[in-house]
């Protein structure tokens, strides 16, 4: 992870929550007073955001002291130690929410995405993410979804192609689309196709789509899409994915299983920072 | 809200999500081709965010034209329509994701916001956040507790004294932190004192502070607490609040029941955009 | 003070300052040249802005050695030294009016602030600062306010209440403004009141006002309004403060008074810096 | 004056003044009152900043109707209409104070700019600003000293070079250090030097310098100095310059007379904005 | 092209040439003095930047008018009208450099692509561009590189994989290299692989690369290579390519060129702006 | 170089280049494996951009160790080293394209700058660039001049004033233009006026210009023109200049030959990094 991309977030997140500083720490706890802490769980999951951490506090006063115990991926019981933190009282104070708030949802995001995989142990599919992610973090909560095991999906709109209805409609047909674009976009950068039907799956490999996105179908139909497609594109499940209904899917033998919950859905690790 | 707040969440989502361009869009999709669509609601629930939809598309291209059918903070069904949009097909295309993410995120929290209001109704207490918010997006977050029938704790580390165990310590008892503090803060704001233990709580009343944080007390240690405080400052209840306990707590009498959840762990509002 | 506060008020002055550099400097000072300099008092006054300096030393060359003699807050006699820097002299060069631009600017703010508050050394009243500072510059303004011995009045239009003749015309009266305000703002913060007549003095403590304003009142209704308070509200003092004034309105037994002047026409104080 | 250089001032304006929006007005203020208003100057002077308010009122509602009455430059007695708005009441309230802050500000510069100016009607002299303005407010304040009837000094230190003592002394000597300057500065720009005495006086005419600096001189060394140079450059007084003493600057014949108390002084010229 | 990278650029230019404003221009030039003017070419080529161009003049003064007369991608004679511009004198004076630095070097890109796309007309190679981009202006220059007829190659380090000599050391071998980085990219992004050598080419078809690019290969080395390769793998020629040189290359039967100098050192095109 | 300077365009830079990192390296290179390489000519010319460099690789890695083995304006062979790398291998591929984009555009106008002004030793004339720079890179492109022997025209349209055809129309003449631009511009600047023909030259001295620039001109005319002028004001010989006339330019006697093409139309010094 870039350290400016971290920076950015965090200069973001301070301006928003001191800008004018802390009235509480600033009036009440004095410059010199020095402080000892530690995060830690109170649930058990996959840790993913300490480098965040480390600069949350570094930013504030680069002289304070952050030394972590586990490592980003790391599945941690209740009670775990993930990261100790020894300077200013002010920085500790200050730093504190924001610090908790960035590392518990990324620790969220790593810790459903587990369960997601590990549900499919065995199967062919990975878990990948969607664009479904927080407005200005989504370079983090991508980070967290690969420290759960999981891997990414398209970055942003620049470097996938994924042409939807609407793209098809506007342009006349899966083909004429899928020509259009491979026109234009850079040779580094595959096709996916989404189709809801099995007709639309052949267009979609008539067209030589690179991927075809499975979207919302049953699972028996997905399972026909993908003998159908028969390894000549990638096959990519979408579409209400839960805990429950993966594994059913994953059986279709599809390569690829997407999930927006993974981050637009986030349930916030319970973490917190206790002073000695 | 002010619209350059929501300008500045949309144009860093925009060039996150676009610091290249739409290559699906631009490639396949003629530009002067037109759209038109609506956004549904495929879940009950409260709405927050029609101005911040109609900003993102509008931001991508002024011209398109964005009717809301609902305001902010209305309850609606599942299936109901709450904005149509009609103009370029290219600039809808790649506002879509954009808007979808802050719209449902925000009815999310709105949603959520009114399940607990609803639970404590007949209640002197009100529902009210945290700064356990998405860093980025405290003031919209804000906004959506308050159009889910909520009110907002202290917006930042800036405007609102809370007292923590840590202030505490560090300065050498209650009363000199509170002291400290209001011999500095200004005169506008309030003092807040965090208290666990019956005889914090009036350490904490004895020390002149104008709210009272009840944490993590049990139903009839904070009934006591409301009791002795006897309207001599006002009683906020904290930590571990859910749906299930709430009514409990608001039985206490205290007059502010204040929920992380609200915003730390949303689970977005289930809304699609569909094209005509 | 939060160092990124004062770094975004340097690299602004900077770039403004120095679009493509220091001709003088960069053309005839030959890169590997040391300097001594140190910044000197040409009148008596309160210090505020060492710590901007500093920084405003560093940024430019981050080996730079700068020692404060004094410290922020303190009174000075004329010639004193508060300053040494040490290092490249193209970096002492170029960095030295922005650092005297603000550093006689804070001083100038901490130093009327002072002369107010020694005018009214016995008496109840604080002496408090308003909204009407430099734009950019407010949090560093206000912080040489509590330097000079003053407190701070609301940082912005999000922390703090002040219903004002145009307020109450829009919703119909000061009470109803006083309960709309009341039901949405957060608990932590208060409720003043402007008011100009006896008659709406009574009106704002009915409506339940938490601070009353007294704006523009000669001293004798004044003193009538404080009595008629009678402490159930916070009393304070606005319009035309002078040195001249200032003892008489604190004679009426205000708890504030809010002087505009101590930021909107600031006189610089005299510092300059001297090359060893 | 650019537009884009009052946005940047004034979108930093209003972050600093509403980060989380204006809890008053937004909650008092129904959304569709309208109000009219307008200023009106308590006080005779030069007005500077019409631009700049109109722009503020725009910025927070582009429906805003703002006409000026008078021109930035006019010189208006107390009483005087400068502006009239009418638009939505909650962004007129909410652009007040920041409107205010900057025409108070640049009508302070102007009127007080314009006072020397008239002192030395009828003498050769210009009456000129300094590098001593306002972090962030340099393009406008130097636009109100324009305005007031005075001229700019160099804008940055990228756009003027002005060799001072201690220039002189890292190359070793006025010769060395204006043959360096000269070699390398753009053509278009000319070279100042700083003299305290006769003979630097003496020693910069022989550096062939196209501007020198007359700093602290008494009147009969300063007249002395500019028969000395005879027009071989324009001569140029500076330091410690008041409304009193003037006029005996000018009447040594100098070209420029700059002031840096026009912009690190400034007393906000009292205009105030009243609701209909 | 998004309009706000557009801006981006510009209001960097714009804040680059005028610090200050244009003391030229607001000083000769009455503020209401209507101008119109044209662009005009210097000598043959393909156009491309017009709407930059217009976005340049709108940015100063929205309204002024400018009618674009040939469409991006157009080849156009020496002595051609490209767009027309009428609005105030002192927008059109103040945009007028940065327009055409601007349309001048995105032109002189379209044109040199579309010198080597005509060298291999009837070949079945593209012509692509690189990273050797402006810093900048990167969305820009790959845009005009399309308009000259070429292809982009990956947009940035975060949307195309290229394993070069220093990964396959880093970690080991082709195959290790490949296999680690698929393992983790999104599955909409190809691999490619960088080869000097026909051993190298054998292994990076054998490890599964996407794309093997033939780095600096004599021709007839290279033909051997893209029959090892038998469409396997998308083939991609690199290093000095030249107008001389480049039919040879696509005689070997690559599928993509790419080429450096289409970005890195641009010829501007000769187009200027007559005032009429 | 203010530091500053240049890393906002290597932010710039990287932003634009790693929105969410580099996935080839981030994904096969172990974060610990630490690398030397070094940067070497591949043809002969004058180096600019060491510092750039320099910064380039710190700012991703500030233990990279970075060593300049040759200054900005040395005149190189081909196969010189230039600079030496060790650090982390991530940062170094991260950081090699971007860190080379600048160094090799900037060794280019170094190179050709030192080209022009090596055919005219012997003359009295200076070689300077123009504005015809690109857009966010003008505070580096002209540093690169300077560094090739050049010396700068003004560096924006705040800093020189350059009085053409099109001001000369608006105002009604030569001498109006000047007259009105002199009563308003700092004293520290020079007034130019662009002259086509003997006529206009004669204008321009008439109307007092400190500059007159020769647009243009025959070589016979401009020779009139100088002798004409006869060192009442600077001259400037301007259009079409290249290596090949600049000779003759030179020769007429003018002052300062302005080109274009230093950084318009730049090519790209050969320079590559390799990996030990």
């Amino acid at each position: 992870m870039e350290k400016w991309i971290i920076r950015d977030v965090l200069e973001k997140a301070y301006k928003e929550d001191m800008p004018f500083g802390d009235i509480t720490t600033d009036y009440s706890v004095p410059e010199n007073v020095n402080s000892r802490a530690y995060m830690i769980t109170k649930q058990e999951g996959v840790i993913a955001g300490i480098e965040v951490c480390i600069e949350a506090f570094k930013m504030l006063d680069p002289d304070t002291k952050v030394i972590p115990l586990v490592e980003d991926g790391d599945f941690v019981e209740a009670g775990t130690r993930i990261l100790e933190i020894e300077g200013k009282s002010r920085a500790l104070l200050k730093a504190e929410r924001t610090a908790l708030n960035l590392l518990q949802r990324l620790s969220g995001i790593a810790t459903i995405t587990r369960l997601y995989v590990e549900k499919i142990i065995g199967y062919n599919a990975k878990v990948t993410d969607t664009r479904k992610t927080t407005p200005g973090l989504r370079a983090l909560e991508k980070y967290a979804v690969r420290k759960g095991g999981g891997t990414n999906h398209r970055l942003s709109l620049s470097d996938g192609v994924l042409i939807k209805d609407n793209h098809i409609k506007a342009v006349g047909g899966i083909k004429k689309a899928v020509e259009a674009v491979r026109e234009h976009i850079p040779h580094t950068v595959k096709i996916e196709v989404e189709a809801e039907t099995l007709k639309q799956v052949k267009e979609a490999l008539e067209s030589g789509a690179d991927i075809i996105m499975l979207d919302n179908m049953p699972p028996d139909i997905m399972e026909q899409a993908v003998k159908m497609i028969n390894h000549r594109a990638i096959t990519e499940a979408s579409g209400n994915v839960t805990l429950d209904n993966i594994q059913k899917i994953a059986a279709t033998g599809v390569d690829i299983i997407s999930i927006g919950a993974l981050t637009h859905s986030v349930k916030a690790m319970d973490i917190s920072m206790k002073f000695e």
